[in-house]
């Protein structure tokens, strides 16, 4: 997560250069669990199969493995209890969902044209956006996700300028959204939905439904995604990573497009790699088959259910009953939202960074999280993320922002 | 190598639909000697230890694992004699040279700009020039590669039209070229560079240094690459892969560029991907460092020698003597080029190609190869590839050839 977003580079860099720093701010996932002796069995079995290795070892199709695209496909119609229509056409593997969030943009936006996103949203897909000349456009969100009335208020607004044609699609990480661990609701799926198919009158609106933290579900049941809205294929791109749920050195992601989309991003792919890794994918579909990634999901479940909760009891310990300091309970994945009293500003140009970095501990500055058009940048925010440290330092961390946080208000 | 380049794709899609044809065509690797054990062992000694397994299956860096980084620059060095300048901080890991490629036409060009190529040259690469909106401009070849007096002629050209800033790179697969054969000899890569140089008035002219078959050396020894022509590091950019000379599938490149370049390109695939999956990269670090890479090249070396002395001798049996045909004789690489009577047209509008698939055989036509701009393009030359088929089928193969254009003719 380096190189590519300026301000993530600088906190990044000042992680590296003090290494006894607490990083509640990376994205990283927890370095214990890693599935070595999983990966390790894996690549004995595929290579001790003359007919596997050949393939793992070849060059592939620049969609992917057909194998492990089927087998990503009857994961997602397993959970939502619905298979997408024509989906292997529409399936592609690439590197990470980070590439085929890349793919995704190039391929559908044109100079100044227009995401959707939640306010706050994934912070490096901002940048992502930006790099193709698009804009990003946040709409306000609360515990079930984007707000529907303020989504249509935006696509409103296109609509009234004769902009609508500029707006190529809404994005939603849906489950246990980076950064407010918020999910979006089922109801909230639908009039998405709804929303984006009645404001397509200039060209699709299409909704990308990020799903990169799905697996990684502490409570509670789950529940469909936007594909099992979108019976014709034509409007839904999911993107898919086993990234978090098994372990991002093997860097597995893979997207479902409406047919046309997924022809011209293959295209794309193919210019520039040929298509991903097919050792990889061959790995994946093996730890996929042979049950190792279920082993996997639920270890990191174990795991990231206790760091969240010490961080839950940290922030309760440190912040609770205090009216002016706010966040969300995450069933899953790896982030928690903290909102601050609404004069501390908590980016570089405020006085927390400094101090809770003189305290020992590392966070990512909530204002990065927000696009520069839409719903305002809130300052007094924090991403706090439980993924790499342990329980104990995930105490420590909370109660040196706390300090930090009273010497500044 | 589908997807990408519309005519490989049509090709490709006769081969799959096919089977049985022999495929001269592809520029795939030979699939019996693909290195299974050795790349269960470099999983199994990787996995084994605790901080390597770790490394490997978290997220690295976006330039890449510095290890590996260290090897292929130390590997460099060693082959050319002499140690690029200040080379870590300048050499990035990508996916497969293509990636790297495609990422130094991205940050290179604008609309319109131009890279400089041989007369014929790699004809996916003349797509990912296009698909930036750039421009190939190919300049004549001989049998030591691009001809420095048909080169200057055309940067001549391009500054008496006060062009020479849309000039941007000249692209050297200066090993075995793909598709010639050829190489780029010591003399002509001094006066290439003297070129560069003098002509780099209105901005750096890069040269492009593709070295995908520098290891697959068959006969003769190893020269230096145009690196070693470039003291300040300022005008080469060398790109490498192990695709060819270890496994397509384990798909790790690398470049060394320029190190303002590098930063830029380093941005660029920070919102790609953030880097190349970090397992590949450290078990190709393993690869190379524990001598097995090495291994697979000696294999590999006896393996295509000997299937390029079958293609060598067939075509001295179909065709020797034939003073209206010629081939080069390739000291490396995978590719016999083959130029037949100039009324032959070996291309998809002809009726050679038609006439090989009935006969079993497909390979690729030559003018796929040509730059749209600059020298003319041969419709009746055709690239062979040895590196898929056995000797025995190559044999078959090119006596189908030869009775094709027997029908033609």
């Amino acid at each position: 997560m380096t190189g590519g977003d300026p301000p993530i580079s600088v906190l990044m860099a000042q992680a590296f250069a003090r290494p006894e720093l607490i990083s509640l701010a990376a994205g990283f996932v927890d370095a214990t669990s890693l599935p070595a002796d999983l990966v390790r069995t894996a690549c004995q079995r595929v290579m001790s199969d003359p007919r596997l290795a050949k393939t793992a070892l070849q060059y592939g199709h620049t969609a992917g493995y057909a194998p492990l695209r089927e087998a990503v496909i009857a994961r997602l119609a397993e959970a939502d209890g619905s298979t997408p229509i024509d989906a292997l056409g529409r399936c592609l593997c690439t590197a990470g969902s980070n590439q085929l969030l890349q793919l995704v943009v190039e391929a559908l936006l044109d100079e100044g044209d227009v995401v959707i996103c939640a306010a706050p949203t994934y912070l490096v897909f901002l940048g992502t956006i930006a790099s193709v000349g698009g804009v990003s456009w946040s709409v306000a969100t609360d515990e079930q996700g984007i707000v529907p009335e303020a989504l249509e208020e935006v696509l409103e607004e296109f609509r009234v300028r004769g902009e609508l044609e500029r707006v190529k699609a809404i994005y939603c990480v849906s489950y246990f959204d980076n950064p407010q661990g918020t999910s979006t609701s089922p109801d909230r799926r639908h009039r998405i939905m709804e929303l984006a198919s009645r404001y397509s009158t200039s060209g699709t609106i299409h909704v990308i439904d990020d799903l990169a933290y799905r697996d990684l579900r502490y409570d509670g049941p789950d529940s469909p995604s936007f594909a099992a809205l979108d019976p014709s294929g034509e409007r839904v791109i999911v993107a898919g990573t086993f990234s978090k749920s098994f372990a991002p050195g093997v860097r597995v992601g893979w997207g479902l497009l409406p047919r046309e989309l997924a022809v011209r991003i293959e295209r794309i792919k193919g210019n520039v790699d040929f298509g991903s890794p097919h050792l990889n994918q061959v790995l994946m579909h093996d730890l996929l088959t042979s049950g190792a990634h279920q082993v996997q999901v639920a270890t990191l479940r174990d795991v990231y259910r206790s760091k969240r909760d010490a961080m839950l009891a940290a922030l309760q310990t440190s912040f609770g009953g205090d009216p002016e300091v706010s966040w969300v309970r995450p069933d899953g994945g790896l982030y928690v939202w903290l909102t601050l009293p609404a004069d501390v500003d908590a980016g570089p140009a405020g006085r927390l960074l400094d101090e809770a970095i003189a305290r020992g501990v590392l966070y990512v500055p909530g204002q990065y999280a927000f696009a520069a058009s839409g719903s305002p940048i809130r300052n007094h925010t924090i991403r706090l993320s439980f993924g790499v440290q342990t329980p104990d330092r995930i105490t420590a961390g909370i109660a040196a922002l706390a300090t930090a946080v009273a010497r500044v208000r």
